[in-house]
C-alpha cells in the first residue's frame, strides 16, 4: 500500500497561543520527524483575505505562524511546508472546480448559513456582508486537498463538511472528465483525531480566541507568568488539600509534564501547595518546553529572510506536484496548447 | 489624454457565423489595424466551460475562433490577441476579487436571476443545475477587465451589467486597498454601439445560433449557396418588382455592398430580379469577401502550430502587464515575500 499524504492548512490569522501548541500545533511538529509520514502543512493566505482586509495584518501574521512552527523545529526536509499563495495554480483550480460545484453545495456550507442566520436574526438582508470570498471558500479548499493528491486531511469537527464537499467535487470533476479506471482527482478523506488534546484557558473553559482566554505561545518570560497568575483558582489558602481534577493549572501542568510530574504534581496538590507556588512551576514548567523556541522565534522574527527561504523551498516542492496536475487538469477539461 | 485601453473578450464555444462577422468581428479586425487603438482582444475559455464539459469542443472551438480572426485578417502586431487560459494571474485575480464583491451582486445578476426563474418556473429548486461557475462569472469577467487597466468594454446591452459590476468590484477594491490618490485599479466603462449592424438569418429573424437560423462564416462554396438559397422569400416570381425593404436577401446584400452595388441590387429589385439570380449575386458577393480568408482559416486548421505561435506572442505580450499588476495586486492586499 502507498503512503498516505496528509494535508493540513494553518490559518494565518491571530497569535498562536499554548491552545493551538498543545492540541495542533506540537502534535504536527512530532509527526514532521517520522519519515512514514507524507505530508503537506502550508500557510492559508489567500483564505486570510476572507476575513482580514488589513494589508499589515495578513503580511505579520503569516511572518509570525510560519516563526512559530518553524521556531519549534517542523522538519521541513520531511514535510512540504509552503504558503498557498505561492502556489499560482490553485486559484487556477478553484476556477475549474467552480464549472463543477454546484451552487446548492455552497448555499448548505454551515459558515456561510450561520452569517445568514445572524443577518435574519437581526432583520438583515440575509447576505448581508457576505462577500463572495466566505460564500466561495469551501471551493479554495477543495482545489487546496485536491491538488496534492491529499487521502487524509486532519480536520476539526466543524470542518468535516468541507472535506466532504471537496470529495464531492472531485467525484464531480472525474464523473465528467475521467475514465472509471483512471481518476484524475484523489478523493480525499476527514481524519477526526477524537484524541485532540484541549487545554483550558484563563477562566476553565477551552482555550479559545474567541472566549479571549488564550495564553499566547511566545510571551516573553514575564509576560508568561503574568498571564499564568491570571488562571482562575478557587480560595483554598497554601496547606488545604485542592482537587487537581477540577483545577485549570493541574489541567495545563498535564498537557506539559511527562508522567512523574503529573505524579508529583498531583501529590503536590494533595499535600496543600499554594496556588502562587502551583503557578509559579507551572511557568517554570511551560517555559523549560518553550524557552528555546522562543529565542529561536525572536531571531527568526529578525531574520524574515531565513523563514522566506524555507517557505520558498517547500513552495518549489509543493509547485512539482502542483504544475504536475494542473497540466492533467487543464488537459481534462479541453485547455491545452493547439498542435 | 492617454490612449484609451479597450478590452473585448470572445466567446469559443460555437462557430462563428455571418451574423457575427458582419457585427462583431469585422469591424474588430478593422480597428485593430487602427494605430491609434490600444486593444485587448482575448479567447475566453476558462468561460467556455461554465457552458461546455466536453473537453474535445472546448478545445476544438478554441482553434476555429483563433483561426478565424486570424484568417480575418486581424492586426496581432497592434492588437493584444491571447488565450484567457494563458494567464494564469487572472483566476488568482478573480479570487482577490471574490473576497470584495459582495454576494448580494452576484445574486442580481441577469444571467444567474434567468435561470433561477426557469427553475422556479419548471417547480424545481431555485438553483438546479447551476454551478458555481455559472453564479461567480461576473467575478472571473471583472477580473478579465481590471487586470489589463481597460478604460472601455464593448459589449451588447444584455452585458452592460458586467461592466457595471466589474466596476463596483475595483471601486471597492480600491476603496479598501489604495489612497484616494492613486486608485489600484482602473474603473471600466462600458461602450454600447448602436450602430451595431444586425444581420437577418434565414427566416429573417435576427441571425443568432438560438434561433437555428444562421449562416456560418466559412463554409464551402457550395455549401454557402445552399444555406444563401434558403433564405426565406416570397412568392413573387422573376419580372415582377420586389420591395427590396421587406427582404432578407437585400438586407445581407446591403451589409456586404459597396453604396453604388447596393443601389444597383435596389434597381435590379424594381426590375424584377428572380430570387434564384438574387441569391446567386448575394453568393458571389459574400464570397468575394471571404474567400480568402476562408482558404487561409483551412490552412491555418491545418497549422494549428501557426495559430499556436500567434496565441502565445499574445501571451507573452498580456503578461507584461498581467504580473506587474498581480504583483501591485498582491502587495496591496499584504501577500508578498518576507524581508
Amino acid at each position: 500500500m502507498s503512503k498516505q499524504r496528509i494535508l493540513t492548512g494553518i490559518t494565518t490569522t491571530g497569535t498562536p497561543h499554548l491552545g493551538n501548541y498543545v492540541g495542533a500545533i506540537r502534535p504536527a511538529i512530532e509527526a514532521s520527524h517520522n519519515s512514514e509520514n507524507d505530508s503537506f502543512l502550508f500557510l492559508a493566505d489567500y483564505h486570510a483575505l476572507i476575513k482580514c482586509q488589513e494589508p499589515k495584518l495578513v503580511h505579520q501574521s503569516t511572518k509570525e505562524v510560519a516563526a512559530t512552527w518553524l521556531a519549534l523545529g517542523l522538519d521541513t526536509d520531511n514535510t512540504v511546508f509552503y504558503r498557498q499563495s505561492d502556489i499560482r495554480e490553485i486559484p487556477e483550480l478553484t476556477w475549474l472546480l467552480s464549472c463543477v460545484c454546484g451552487k446548492g453545495l455552497m448555499n448548505r456550507a454551515h459558515a456561510y448559513k450561520g452569517a445568514v442566520d445572524a443577518n435574519v436574526a437581526n432583520d438583515e438582508d440575509p447576505d448581508k456582508a457576505i462577500t463572495m470570498g466566505l460564500f466561495s471558500y469551501p471551493v479554495l479548499m477543495a482545489a487546496d486537498i485536491v491538488m496534492f493528491g491529499a487521502n487524509k486531511v486532519p480536520v476539526g469537527k466543524d470542518q468535516i463538511q468541507h472535506v466532504e464537499m471537496a470529495r464531492d467535487m472531485a467525484q464531480r470533476f472525474n464523473h465528467i472528465y475521467a475514465s472509471k479506471k483512471q481518476p484524475i482527482l484523489t478523493l480525499p478523506e476527514y481524519v477526526v483525531d477524537d484524541n485532540v488534546a484541549v487545554l483550558q484557558g484563563l477562566d476553565g473553559r477551552k482555550m479559545s480566541k474567541s472566549y479571549g482566554n488564550t495564553i499566547p505561545l511566545f510571551l516573553t518570560e514575564k509576560q508568561l507568568q503574568k498571564h499564568i497568575n491570571k488562571i482562575q483558582t478557587n480560595l483554598l489558602e497554601p496547606g488545604e488539600a485542592k482537587d487537581p481534577d477540577t483545577s485549570t493549572v493541574f489541567q495545563i501542568w498535564q498537557a506539559f509534564a511527562n508522567e512523574a510530574q503529573t505524579a508529583e504534581m498531583r501529590q503536590a496538590f494533595a499535600d496543600g501547595i499554594g496556588w502562587g507556588d502551583a503557578k509559579k512551576r507551572l511557568f517554570a514548567l511551560i517555559n523549560e518546553e518553550i524557552g528555546e523556541a522562543r529565542e529561536r522565534y525572536n531571531e527568526l522574527l529578525k531574520q524574515p529572510e531565513e523563514i522566506e527561504a524555507e517557505l520558498q523551498k517547500g513552495a518549489e516542492k509543493a509547485r512539482k506536484y502542483s504544475q504536475t496536475m494542473m497540466e492533467k487538469v487543464r488537459q481534462s477539461v479541453g485547455i491545452y496548447g493547439l498542435k
